[in-house]
């Protein structure tokens, strides 16, 4: 073989050397399925970014001053406004169908999170007002930013185990925190970062939920037997729970787990249904049976909490308090509008040393960032849910629940973000915006004036079995199956993400399953499957296939490369490299392929690629000292072939 | 539309629906090249595991135990024994011509190693003894374990400076890392984590090993000038260099700066010829000289050292000393056979407090696996360098430096590997076999025995030069203009990790190279490139083909989804995704399928699946409520439209 075997054959060169490949840029359906028999194909567009670069950039400095043009462009233009400011969208088209819609859902919603924040505010440690007084203002702020209509901004049983976790239960520093994770959010989603809740797959979702609901579910679990159990992690609370469960009270026992019972009776009303299937066959009165037991299903919260306050009043006596453990003295009125605090004086801290504004930061170490993210996961999780394949903006959504969480940090709120269970009340609510937050808002405000003294009479034990209710159907114990029969690789991170919250604090699980996942990705990367075929060109003659299924980047080629040598040596035929499937590559992809190209030229072996993307060769290009030779039409390998003398090359070791 | 439209089409139902697929498992050839006019493919093999499993398990218990006798047949068979004892493949096949070859280089490697050895002690903060131990047991280790016949198994001036980083220039933290890495490195290789360097990238390695030899020409500037300067980053040495500048010695920079030039001068000749190049018609004489240059430039640290040394002799006085420093004295002979020490008594360490055992080994901290990598690192790049396209073994290397570290301990050695500077010696003087270290460490050991009283006139600025000479061409400078001309996106994790390993800790600087790669692989697993093109059926209906060209996982496909649904919304046409591209999918991917499914199906519009894996079909299956239609050939998409009624509903709306 000769040492540059084509340099005396200019059209052949012209043709397949990459340096002067005349191939359109435009060809970028390398899916080889366009064996295109009858389909007329036009190449439309191009969706990603990358593709839109269709006219090459002419000098740096122009390039610059377009970029620059482009920002000014995007950051001030009417389709960036009706992004970021999504009201201005929706509110001018308001109709009356809507404000209908809004109306019942946003009191449905509303009945909804009194009872709600009441209990969650219990879950974050703080005493039952904060819930309530996290529960308006960032409504009202999410109708201007919002970007999803079924967001009920407000507590979530999540966020608040977090904010406890972060804040142990000081008011002080719950306020801040819910300052300073707006803040963080607010970042986030001008930055743009709403896109790395995607690394946060399904299986460790589903591993984090379910292990959250246990946590809260044992959180709780105190509450109804009457006895006091202290301790962050799952192990710890159950072991304090068995160690004082001589001290369990039996009238919060009995009608905690009475109300726990009532409540998932209740809860099956709301899908249960009399007459035919078909709503249009039902006579009227079946309709509004029906109607009634949705309500009453959906409402269920606010109807034991209302019958059980009731009930505490009525058994309540001066001498022996009531027989079950209540809420107690709530605060009237609206909380103060006053900054969030930024110290904590000796006597409000459970040491007795007074804490500054860093110590505070300090103190809430991961949770600054913890708990944006989970926010933001719950939050997407809801407009993913009712989306009907809109997309859905991750960083408005980030802007939005940020910018309310910052307003709610000067009304005393804990975080807040779009809870799961009220996402699913609004939506089946027939919410239409997100409008309907101004009546949940309203209700809470209401109740916050007018009903504070009623409250005094909750029975503690109702508001744990409210959340134990509610987070028992958290436990995705559902989603094993399926998971078991596609692809059980995924078991791994799901059930180590379930694990690890169990054992450790929560941010150190979720970040272990996201590292086991991309774990996986990596291993995805690194070795790739390779297909050889021995196939024979028109003419006759036997050549190496070999075919890698995805891209060569650098933790991968070392490996293809001994792949490949080891495979050409075995038989001594012309190898074709089938680059169809490699969409990338790096500059170490290039120094390697350059180090094949020797390999094969020592051992005086033939090796040409197939179908590799002109970008591909232009990075290849500027390494590989070696010329290495691209054709892109089967045929040309025959040619390619007489050209370097294979034929008698082939007939002399015949 | 109907829901289930093909239900009473049995005969589609069955070809196109993936439950009752059936394609054959072989049809791994998706790239879509093959449009094979005229040729004749041939499945011959498949080169990955996974492809291996051509035969379905039958049974979860039978396969269990065929892997427990495949992993015992693995484990003892003639295949694995060559694997992990080299020697016994090529011993047997070992003939003259080896023999000579493998003296020659051996006699080479040992006058370089010799010199080396007593400077890159002090790289590690040690008498030069220390170097000398660390360069004859190991090299016999690798004799019998060694899978690279051009590593010289030695101190290195990398892994010389990471021990000075982790053990303090304590000799007896050295020795008990050289163990303790030893065990290390063994237990990776058993192990097979060999793979782990595959995610170190040519960047990210150019910028490690360029950071390194500026730290270590910074280390050696103090002793050229004759000065102390202490610190353990880059600026803090150079700080300390400029503050002590004053106290510069004349003698020792005169001879320093004069050895440097000597040196470079002499490297030099070692790529000097003269006569015609074509070393066939050279005249003996020519050849005779060319041969000497080449010894004298390879020879160059041997001869200066032995040359300075004679120096340093004549100028020695009883009364002055010399004009330059010295060595000093060396302990003569062998160095003892005795276990590492396990405890720093008080008086030995520099704060005066004794440590024990488990104080030591936390003082070392991640210099436990960073050793371990970067020794495999710089001993894997030597083997790749020389390999001529042969696999090479990165576990098997483990095993072989782990061991010889593990036997360098017991004689007083600090870490070591096979290093670069020496494995092109090795190569360039005709190494045949592992072999040639046993000369190589023979002369380490009668430099022990003999002459250690003549090097104690061995002027330190010498030594000092002799690695400021070595590791000057490490400075990677000419890989960035390739890196920029070929892919510029490759510069940011190539300089990020040279400046964070020029200001951070090393093993923080060569963390952040690699955090910055795992991004960049990250991002391409998030976002995949999608191409929408507008293709017509052969019997003229529209439709829209949309091909993401690589797999999608977890971060993907919910940027998949939305750009689907942004693009299908668009144009109300049936849309194909075609999934030739796509290799792997996973339980997140198969939800978000499903839910794409019912976009499509409340939309009214069409979604079909082209050339889907029946492996990924399976996944898809078992999570999809919704029946997902797949089908592999062009022309079945006419068919199944007409099924669907779509041309009729096409009419309506026109």
């Amino acid at each position: 073989m000769k040492s540059n075997p084509a340099a005396d054959h200019v059209y052949f060169n012209d043709g397949f050397k990459c340096s002067t490949i005349s191939i359109s840029t435009n060809l970028t359906d390398q899916n080889g399925s366009g064996n295109s028999v009858g389909s007329q194909g036009s190449k439309e567009f191009i969706l990603t970014e990358d593709g839109k670069k269709v006219k090459p950039p002419t000098s740096t400095l122009d390039c610059t001053h377009t970029w620059l043009q482009d920002c000014a462009r995007r950051t001030f233009n009417r389709k960036t406004l009706h992004k970021r400011l999504p009201i201005v969208s929706w509110l001018p088209r308001y109709n009356s169908q809507d404000a209908v819609g809004d109306l019942v859902a946003g009191i449905t919603v509303g009945l909804t999170v009194i009872p709600q924040a009441l209990a969650y505010a219990g879950i974050a440690g703080l005493p039952v007002a904060y819930g309530l007084y996290a529960s308006f203002v960032g409504c009202f702020v999410y109708i201007f930013l919002g970007s999803c209509k079924d967001v009920p901004m407000g507590p979530s049983a999540i966020v608040a185990l977090l904010t406890y976790q972060a804040a142990q239960g000081s008011w002080q520093k719950s306020v801040l925190l819910c300052l300073l994770s707006g803040i963080v959010e607010l970042l986030m989603g001008l930055f743009g970062l709403g896109f790395l809740i995607d690394f946060v797959s399904g299986p460790v979702s589903s591993g984090f939920t379910s292990a959250v609901s246990l946590i809260i579910l044992t959180s709780q679990i105190q509450s109804v037997l009457g006895i006091t159990a202290k301790g962050n992690t799952f192990v710890e609370i159950w072991t304090q729970v068995f160690h004082n469960i001589e001290h369990t009270r039996a009238g919060d026992t009995v009608l905690g787990l009475t109300c726990i019972v009532v409540l998932l009776l209740m809860r099956s009303l709301s899908s249960c249904r009399i007459g035919p299937t078909n709503e249009e066959e039902c006579s009227t009165f079946q309709r509004a049976v029906n109607k009634i037991l949705w309500i009453v299903g959906t409402a269920r919260n606010a109807i034991l909490v209302v019958v059980c306050c009731a009930m505490g009043y009525m058994l309540h006596s001066e001498e022996h308090g009531a027989p079950f453990r209540v809420v107690g003295e709530i605060p009237p009125g609206l909380p103060s509008l006053q900054l969030p605090p930024t110290s904590v004086s000796a006597n409000e801290t459970s040491d007795g040393v007074a804490q500054g504004f860093v110590e505070m930061v300090h103190s809430m170490g991961s949770g600054l960032v913890v708990i944006p993210l989970i926010s933001l996961m719950e939050n997407i999780a809801i407009c993913k849910a009712f989306a009907n394949g809109k997309p859905v903006d991750a960083s408005q959504e980030l802007i939005a629940i940020g910018t309310a969480n910052i307003f709610n940090s000067f009304v005393q709120a804990f975080p807040g973000t779009g809870a799961l269970s009220r996402g699913a009340v609004n939506n089946a609510s027939g919410v239409r915006t997100p409008l309907s937050n101004i009546y949940s808002g309203g209700l809470v405000m209401i109740a916050l004036v007018f009903l504070t003294p009623y409250f005094y009479f909750i029975p503690r034990p109702t508001l744990a079995a409210i959340i134990i209710a509610a987070v028992v159907f958290m436990v995705e114990v559902r989603v094993v199956k399926p998971m078991w029969r596609s692809k059980r690789s995924d078991l791994v991170p799901g059930v180590g993400t379930f694990v690890a919250c169990l054992v450790l604090p929560l941010e150190w699980g979720i970040l272990i399953g996201v590292g086991l996942n991309v774990i996986f990705i990596l291993y995805h990367a690194a070795r790739p499957k390779l297909t050889t075929e021995l196939l024979t060109t028109q003419s006759g003659v036997e050549y190496s296939m070999i075919t890698p299924d995805r891209c060569l980047i650098f933790p991968s080629v070392d490996y293809v490369r001994n792949l490949v040598n080891k495979q050409s040596m075995r038989q001594n035929l012309p190898v074709v490299i089938d680059a169809s499937h490699v969409y990338g590559a790096d500059f170490t992809t290039a120094t390697v392929i350059d180090s094949l190209i020797s390999d094969f030229k020592q051992r005086g072996q033939l090796l040409f690629f197939y179908n590799l993307k002109p970008s591909i060769c232009a990075i290849f290009e500027q390494v590989s000292a070696a010329q290495f030779v691209v054709y892109y039409q089967e045929q040309q390998l025959d040619e390619l072939l007489k050209e370097r003398h294979y034929v008698q090359k082939r007939l002399e070791t015949a």
